[in-house]
């Protein structure tokens, strides 16, 4: 038994859920149960949003009616892969939430699942051998419909393998965890293996990887991930708690970029004891503050420059009693990131990282590191150039491509 | 309180969707609560069947799944309506046939209403001005989802205002029931009221009405229905059990055409006493024959085109040990009928009727009758004609237009 996740690229089309039952046929002929849990086939998530963005004529749906209205994309991509599949000669039910009772919070657009009702899955389970289940959706208690929130459907899957004590697999069109994202340069090493905690890392740090609340469920219950290909036999990367013995164990795993960084300079403040902990007390319920410098006067830090408007107006209303500083607010700054479980035990990985940036002439506006990361604040333009480099250093270029 | 039940042409676009909203909520000030059953948008639900047929490759789609499948179109009209009255400020809430129990058989396709829970809808309504229930869908004991038929929507409109004891309103884009199909000829009259054994006699002989089921449901419960026009104040058609005394008596109602008839002539058959009996009960459990006339040795019936072949060769196992026989087979006729309750007790309706025909010269190839129905075969390219001088024998031509 087993439970399989299907992204929304891999419904897209009539075609593919024809060529995704046969791939299933297949395997159900080897591993016998299989549950599916499939995302919305391809935009549909997307145009049922715009749809309701017509209907309330650029105002805000209501989120308990938006809810009721995307759970029906899953509910198509299930019924028609169930279709398919029965179709191709495989004994195979859909199911969507309220049937298989995947309870949740009722927090509508971004609910949490509570608990899955996996009595009545082993039962379906037990008559068919393949249960499709629609993801990104829950049913509060009343009944009314959720949605988990955007990519939840990793989650559900995760969630449902470890209830029922089994693997769990993650299909889309990307073969799995690369070094950084391949989307933005050269060739990128694909990782054999990476373990739950350098994923959440990476996930945090920005890296578009697996959703972290499905790692965060994998990690706690100990499910054995994998992330795949859905339409090609390439290898895939195992998510796992610690890598086997026999493979190689890499001081850093992987990179992330971030690009959404404006920093703070603020310079002559005044001479007082509270001034930084009133600032960032104020600062802290309204904004993630990330890298913070400090020396005798000057502060540094970034936040996401999604924030830096309130940021910028929480500091003026701090100091506005004060006289003489100065506040300088840079937006084309990016973090450079390396993630690695292996860097706390490992010695000379600070070292590494500096000269992979001082090699190519980078300046470093700032660092900050946790057990398993460095972070350098530098130039946006910059970014592609220190990766490459980065990647260079430990190890993360695909040599075959 | 009051139920209303939208078409998907009511609801095919965002546009619509807010212009139904606007009308409700100005209809809401008045009668404080409606129940509103919605259609699927537009094509939606032809779409998702073609879908379906995709994904199986030209086979025949699983029918659960199929229905798991369809129940989405509803959701999305209802949960887009719902969005649409609470934006336009009207407390509305969207419910499906899970979250209403509205419990069916389990047959796929083609269930049948079983029961609705009052009490959940009760509750709804204390809660809200308008509940905006899916149509076409119910769920059958184990949580499947089942469709109710085409045309059903009607069906569970009038169960509903059945079950709360109130009256219950069809609208759609035709503004009421017409003495017969306005889409084929001149100018019809619209009837303010009709009984409910004359919409079910004209359904049942082909017209286009309301769902037969949804008639004798509320024929059944006494449930008072108006059929009306969505976006237009046009006066509609009451449908009653007893006409107001008020109103004048007509002897015919409304007429009917069926051009789907195949006419059977059977001559020089032996003379054996059984062969009529033996021949009608063989094609009893196969084909409908509907007008049957039978002289010294020859016969003549209809049945449906569709039954055609399936008859000729059941007629000619059957007579295979005779010889001399003969049979002709006409397609080219169609049955034309005038239907009304005043019929059977207003003198001369009959005279009339075979009048109005003999005057264009329309020569009547059979005859049948009920209690208030009267039918004549005649020649497809003469039912127009023959229609056109039925209306005006017996006042359906509207003289406005």
């Amino acid at each position: 038994m087993i439970v399989h996740k299907y992204g929304g690229s891999s419904v897209a089309t009539p075609e593919k859920i024809r060529a995704l039952a046969e791939i299933l046929k297949k395997k159900v002929q080897g591993e016998s149960k299989i549950v599916v849990i499939v995302s919305a086939m391809g935009k549909t998530t997307d145009n049922l949003i715009a749809l309701a963005g017509e209907v309330v004529d650029g105002g805000t749906p209501d989120p308990r009616e938006l809810d009721m209205l995307l759970v029906t994309g899953e509910q198509i991509s299930a019924a028609l892969l169930a279709m398919a599949l029965k179709s191709a000669g495989v004994r195979a039910i859909s199911r969507n939430a309220n049937q298989l009772e995947v309870m949740s919070t009722d927090f509508h657009g971004d609910a949490r699942i509570r608990d899955i009702n996996a009595v009545r899955l082993l039962s379906d389970l037990e008559n068919h051998s393949v249960v499709v289940v629609t993801g990104f959706q829950g049913v509060a208690n009343g009944g009314d419909m959720t949605t988990l929130g955007r990519g939840s459907s990793d989650t559900l899957a995760v969630a449902i393998a470890a209830k029922l004590g089994v693997d769990c697999e993650i299909y889309s069109d990307v073969a799995g965890v690369y070094a950084f994202d391949p989307n933005r340069v050269g060739s990128v090493k694909k990782l054999d293996y990476i373990r739950y905690d350098e994923m959440l890392e990476l996930a945090a740090l920005g890296a578009k990887v697996l959703h972290s609340r499905a790692v965060e469920v994998a990690k706690r219950y100990s499910v054995k991930l994998y992330c795949g290909s859905t339409f090609s036999d390439e290898r895939g990367t195992y998510v796992v708690a610690q890598l086997p013995e026999w493979v190689e164990q890499p001081a850093v795993t992987g990179l992330a970029v971030d690009r959404n960084q404006t920093k703070f300079a603020l310079k002559k403040l005044p001479h007082s004891e509270d001034i930084l902990s009133v600032l960032f007390e104020a600062l802290a319920g309204e904004a993630n503050v990330d890298m913070i410098a400090v020396t005798e006067d000057d502060i540094t830090f970034t936040v996401r420059e999604t924030d830096r408007e309130k940021v910028a107006s929480i500091v003026r209303e701090h100091l506005v009693a004060s006289a003489g500083w100065e506040m300088s607010i840079g937006d084309g700054v990016a973090k450079v990131s390396a993630v690695g479980v292996g860097m706390n035990t490992a010695t000379g990985v600070a070292g590494r990282f500096f000269s992979a940036l001082r090699r190519e002439k980078i300046n470093v506006l700032g660092v900050s590191t946790s057990e398993i990361n460095i972070s350098a604040l530098l130039r946006a333009d910059q970014a592609d150039q220190a990766v490459m480099s980065l990647a260079a250093e430990f190890g993360l270029i695909d040599r075959m491509n």
